[in-house]
């Protein structure tokens, strides 16, 4: 089955509200194999919404709707929808209901306006909504189905989850589609696009490949197609069974999975602390530890040592390093992680220093220059990466590049 | 000039990335009175994009494409439009040039296929893509234009902003649509929307007003129409004057400024300087101190104190304290406060501690308590919050809470 989905609001058009609905809508179409060929956003005017139908239709069997279903003079989906199916409007009773308690529950009573909320098309299985005050409307024309919903996302969410997905999940697919997303590190798109080259070219005919490169992350999205959701899902672990035998260092993890998320499962197993002394990234790599529930278990603290004197009050760098080798060397961001490891009697300590930018810059020490350390009960290692002229990419790859030393030496 | 935003790429249609893009060209082309008509997301395939031109072409005066031009096999675009306007690649130059420094700047060299990025279509104005390796293409057509860019967020917001938007703002409108946001913390929406009333409702005709909420913040975008750009300008400023005599202490900066820069501006202009304690903003505060560019001249560092041990042996908290009161106490979070004001030696120092979640409540100190506290070379102020169950906001928020304590100080 192929669907399409139609967000209708001038605020999506102006840009003052982003589509959420539309991805949230897709990826719970796309989990029973629903494919969505379209994601259309228009404004509220009546000409538009019946151009918009009238096209999905030619394309597609399935069309879900929302927005334009509130109180306010622009909200005219109902009305156009309304026409569209040659209906007439009535009061469905079951809306009402929730209407009047929706009021009473806020101690008011019901206006004419408020009741008229509980109108649908005659044509149309109205949809109950528990959490506002407009009902969704499912219509079916020549095989063809239309869902219309409110456009609040909480609402349109509880619709779909208790009512709408139950209801399409019951009809029959002919195409399962099955994705894994694997997390890759350490390699731009380009070079791991060489590096998987062959793998790549051999997939099977039913399979797709995506490249989604984020600053220091590339997600390789694996796509494929069948008649059974049990085939295909073990085709594709087979799959990245062998991309896991080509760059077995690169991948960090799977689907949604974070590098912070990764590391803390990691720590915990090995039931080892951390610490960081962080200059460059200025609690970024402590904040995203910390972004993860429960880092407490493993994570002690850090020191944010912006300034030369806290670098050597703090976590003990000699006034000698930092004079002759200058707050960005390796011989200071080293003496950085074995200070915190000490400070913070930790099993494992990171440490960062670098040229954030986008000014500070000198011909030897560039913007970009940055320091990456780990110290560890046995070893001191460090790294040194060049990345480029963006202050926020650059802190946010350097976090990464910390979290990623200590994940390949937990493995 | 009304215009049309196609989006491509496979991963809008299954919802795995939300269509941030759209909405952000959305924002910018309003902003010249440029009326989107429709926002569109299709898949990577040539006969879906060939359709959705043509459509677009119908309608529309601009067409904005975005993604589909990466290194991959996946990305089609550029090859569709090739064909599409009956053109034939060549290479161009200039983009070489930025793409061999790309690869050389990480030491690098040019394969044959990184330098088929540089090829573009031969009636086309390429656009130079100083961030990434895919050049923009401008397409003119029987009086319309059309516009090609990356799908990476910061490669197509720097091309629109640096060369497109300036292109496009040079030909003519007929009508002048002039922005201003207020930033404001404190309040809610709603008690800010009863607040400011009055004013709202006393706005000229040609004005909107819209409430755009995030977590902890609420921006009001003021937006007015009329024939000339100086006079239109001059009233919104009139109206905002009005509104920061109703709520003077709420509004903490205009545009785009972050409460972040805000407060480094003023510790700039006092010649003061900060440094912070963090127990559950985990680093975030300092994060958001230093992603502003310079901001070593004002920040010293920071102490991440996760664990209590911590508190004690680098901030001075008393064992007496933290044994009586728990961390997460008044008590604490000024010795906090005070321990790094002297620790870093600062005028200045924010300290924070609370239950960010979604575990770790009890039923005295539940999950969203935060105590958030400002020492001063007069004096410490401490103040309790009670936020929600979400671990993110629940961090962004203490975060926000503590940067406007100080600016409310600095005042």
């Amino acid at each position: 089955m192929t669907a399409e989905i139609i967000s209708i609001g001038d605020e999506l058009l102006i840009g003052q509200v982003v589509n959420t609905n539309a991805s949230w809508m897709a990826q719970q179409l796309h989990a029973l194999g629903i494919s969505i060929r379209q994601i259309v956003a228009i404004s509220d005017d009546k000409e538009e919404i019946r151009t918009a139908l009238d096209n999905a239709f030619s394309r597609t069997d399935l069309i879900l709707v929302t927005g334009g279903l509130g109180p306010t003079r622009d909200d005219i989906t109902k009305h156009t929808l309304c026409e569209y199916f040659g209906a007439r409007l009535v009061i469905h009773e079951p809306s009402l209901e929730i209407i009047r308690k929706f009021f009473a529950a806020r101690g008011l009573g019901l206006t004419e306006h408020n009741r008229s909320q509980a109108e649908v098309p005659d044509n149309c299985i109205p949809i109950l909504n528990y959490h506002g005050t407009a009902p969704g409307m499912w219509f079916e024309k020549e095989g063809k189905i239309l869902i219309s919903m409110p456009g609040v996302p909480f609402e349109m969410e509880a619709m779909m989850e208790n009512q709408i997905l139950p209801r399409l999940s019951a009809k029959d697919n002919n195409l399962v589609v099955v994705h894994k997303t694997v997390q890759t590190h350490g390699e731009g798109e380009s070079i791991l696009m060489e590096m998987i080259r062959d793998w790549e070219d051999a997939l099977p005919g039913n399979f797709r490949l995506a490249y989604l490169p984020q600053p220091g992350i590339v997600r390789l999205r694996l796509t494929a197609f069948g008649a059974d959701k049990e085939s295909v899902a073990s085709q594709i672990e087979s799959q990245i069974a062998s991309l896991r035998r080509i760059i077995p260092s690169l991948i960090f993890g799977y689907g949604n999975e974070t590098m912070e998320e990764v590391v803390g499962k990691l720590l915990i197993s090995k039931h080892a602390t951390l610490s960081t002394a962080e200059s460059c990234t200025g609690g970024y790599l402590a904040h995203l530890i910390t972004s993860v529930p429960g880092a407490s278990e493993y994570f002690a603290g850090s020191v944010i040592a912006y300034a030369n004197q806290v670098k050597h009050d703090l976590l003990g760098v000699s006034e000698d390093s930092l004079r002759n080798f200058g707050a960005v060397s390796e011989q200071v961001v080293r003496e950085m992680a074995e200070g915190a490891r000490k400070r913070f009697g930790t099993d494992y300590a990171l440490s960062t220093s670098g040229i954030a930018g986008p000014d500070g810059g000198t011909p030897e020490k560039p913007v970009g220059l940055v320091w990456v350390c780990l110290a560890t009960p046995q070893q001191t290692i460090s790294k040194k990466f060049m990345f480029g002229e963006h202050r926020g990419r650059n802190i946010r790859r350097t976090a990464l590049e910390a979290l990623n030393l200590l994940r390949l030496q937990l493995l």
